[in-house]
């Protein structure tokens, strides 16, 4: 492995598709870099040196650098190249209906940038052009309309930051721990500022029939047709139909150049390119409503239109993959919370599996339908560990306990699974992901 | 003009170095748009259609789209590769030592995304490796110290949204109304999520001199070897050595992988690459604090030292360059506020050049020393107008007009402009900048 692709933003995290490539030259590297550096917490980190010892002067000052907007649109740099949207292998048949993981081991803060954010399609991603673009509101309404894009981009606009995360997202942990990072275990998950028109003003717009009306159809121009009913509650209150992601348009892959955005619901309720929103008075049960989507209960009953992505948090760092070199060292145990239910109130960090638990920091603002990022002071002194999270949203609702999820859900589901996740620290400081 | 390439965001903003090209054949375009759409305010935006009518289906219905991760790190839409960064023509003499302007009439909420963040340099950009890069503190401390990336990323960590403005920011604009549209006017001002570690920690952990230590001295690691000088109190209060924006690695143009960041202060203070912080007892004076980055006031004197970027604002669209076509119609005057003082209080739109003036609604969260969206609901009626932006701060500082700011600076100086800007609307629907 190149050891310039090993530096992935914070301590020592290549993932586990990578990890087996030269683990021995990649390791014998790391051991080198963490050999120059004492813990923070026990006297300071870094190297000395020798007042008025001259610094070495790199050679990056002895030359002009690149010129000034040689990428007129920039890019990370090449030695970043390591940090990318991955698909789990053998997780889907085909790679249009498929889905790339967010690396959250390798973020910071809680904006995620658009060329990382998580992308789950059904049949691929279509190019539409913006400038034929339409967006048809119709069904129970006085006045039904086609927007153009320049419709929409002129109406009054809201900007918001709000997590997006898939239905799926942990649904390969119900039976047991099946994957070794937390790009795969939570990365369906994305947090953006995202800007467009409030689907209300719209609903006004055509004048929705007030007293019959129920529930909206949302349609994507996608070949899949991706349809999903959305109550209308939901509409009225904070859904927004979106062109803007992290102060520009939409990337293609998340619904160039129109989508549906509800907030703090699972992701494929967001409808992409969005095309229709047909205003009727009840459910549809379309296919991504009833095929999927719906929640497999232990009497074998499925429960279908789970809503809400309920409160949930997990350690991104140290997590799966990385390891741990300095025994007695300082690491800043960090990760995040949210819930589709409103803001996150606290949450609490355990290093030993549960038993005890203290209450984490958490970075300010703390936004409603939004990443929450915390962060928790701990000295490791080399013993096994096994590091927990557990969130506590604005209604009260506590992250449960794999154990108790499992006791109402069963473990055959695939969806809506918001348990507590475990990484257990090996003497060794390997990290890997366990369920306790 | 490609007609794929007029829709940019809102309205009709082809900045002006485009916008000669064929300015006929994109005005048809867009008139035609326009003539299918009437006013939201007058009744309504949008084409209707008979219920029952059939939508067309649109091709990219009919078959499959690119596949997922089909780029492992996402690009924005072909269609808005006309949302560039750009140097203004014949601005500096080379491009090592240059300036890319964020194109900010394109741009939605606060976060500007990291491809489009502004660039100045000063040597052009070097290639700075990870894995030898070294942080050295040294000067008035007890315990000098090389730190290297590891030991940066392991230590605790800060996330905050902060604005950057470089100090020659507007800095055209002292004498006349000199460059067409706000990316060149206002471009050299982005927003970002920040992470890193507070520079107080770091300072702490060195040990520096509290008796003896006032000033720092920050050096970047590139051709320009550029120094600036810091007050040991703005270090303490909320400096941050930065190596995360938007929740990933710096790009290599804002300093990979390390940099200095000062809230509110020009950006030229925020060391790119930086390399080594020395703790003295007074000023440098360095190339950057004297022959540049000073302010050249009416009696000939030259003040040194502005640190602070006062209250400013603007409005992003409508603005020069873009062409207002619907006489009678909506429009959403939106733009950015921001004070390198602390939270905007208050912004002010004017639509007649300062004699009349409503306040306009503040996009929430408003945080401290960062971007603040604002919006206000104008119908034009198709008569020449003058619209003008004016902010006040939490201090109760009133961002000046252009003509109070040159009664107390003059007109020759080329730093810290931060007068009110006005854009006039022709009865054409053209927009220029002006000077009122």
């Amino acid at each position: 492995m190149d050891k310039k692709k090993t530096l992935q933003g914070r301590l020592i995290n290549a993932p586990v598709v990578e990890r087996s490539a030269q683990p021995g030259a990649r390791r014998a590297f790391l051991r080198g870099l963490a050999g120059a550096s004492a813990a923070l917490a026990s006297g300071g980190a870094a190297a000395g040196f020798t007042p008025g010892e001259p610094l070495p002067v790199p050679d990056s000052m002895k030359r002009l650098g690149k010129p000034v907007a040689a990428q007129p649109y920039s890019q990370p740099s090449p030695h970043e190249a390591n940090v990318v949207r991955r698909q789990s292998p053998g997780l889907t048949r085909t790679n249009e209906s498929s889905i790339a993981f967010t690396p959250l081991q390798n973020l910071f803060g809680i904006i995620t940038p658009s060329g990382l954010h998580f992308e789950r399609d059904h049949a691929g991603v279509p190019d539409v052009d913006p400038h034929q673009h339409l967006l048809a509101l119709h069904g129970l309404v006085a006045r039904p309309k086609r927007y153009t894009m320049e419709d929409i981009l002129r109406m009054p606009s809201v900007s918001r930051v709000h997590f997006l995360e898939c239905g799926a997202n942990t649904g390969m942990e119900w039976g047991n721990a099946a994957v070794p990072t937390v790009q795969f275990t939570h990365g369906m998950l994305s947090c953006a500022e995202y800007t467009g028109v409030l689907l209300s003003t719209l609903l006004e717009d055509v004048g929705f029939d007030a007293k019959r009306a129920r529930y909206l159809l949302a349609e994507g121009a996608d070949g899949a047709a991706l349809t999903r009913t959305i109550p209308l509650a939901m509409a009225l209150d904070d859904a927004i139909v979106v062109y803007g992601q992290n102060g520009e348009m939409l990337r293609p892959e998340n619904g160039y150049p129109l989508r549906l955005f509800v907030p703090g619901v699972q992701g494929v309720s967001s409808v992409k390119w969005l095309r229709r929103i047909e205003v009727g008075d009840q459910p549809w049960h379309t296919r991504e409503e009833t095929l999927h989507y719906s929640d497999l209960l232990p009497d074998g009953k499925s429960r279908q239109f789970t809503w809400i992505q309920e409160a949930k948090s997990v350690i991104t760092s140290p997590s799966g993959g990385m390891t741990l070199l300095d025994k007695g060292g300082y690491y800043e145990i960090t990760g995040l919370a949210w819930s589709g239910r409103g803001s996150i109130k606290r949450v609490d960090v355990s290093v030993d599996g549960g038993r005890n638990w203290k209450t984490a920091t958490l970075q300010t603002p703390v936004l409603p339908k939004a990443l929450t990022r915390f962060r928790f002071d701990w000295v490791w002194d080399g013993s096994p560990a096994l590091l927990q999270s557990r969130c506590i949203d604005a209604t009260g609702y506590v992250q449960p306990s794999i154990k108790q999820l499992r006791e109402v859900r069963g473990t055959r589901s695939i969806y809506h699974n918001n348990a507590v996740q475990t990484w257990q620290v090996l003497a060794s400081g390997e990290v890997r992901n366990v369920q306790v």
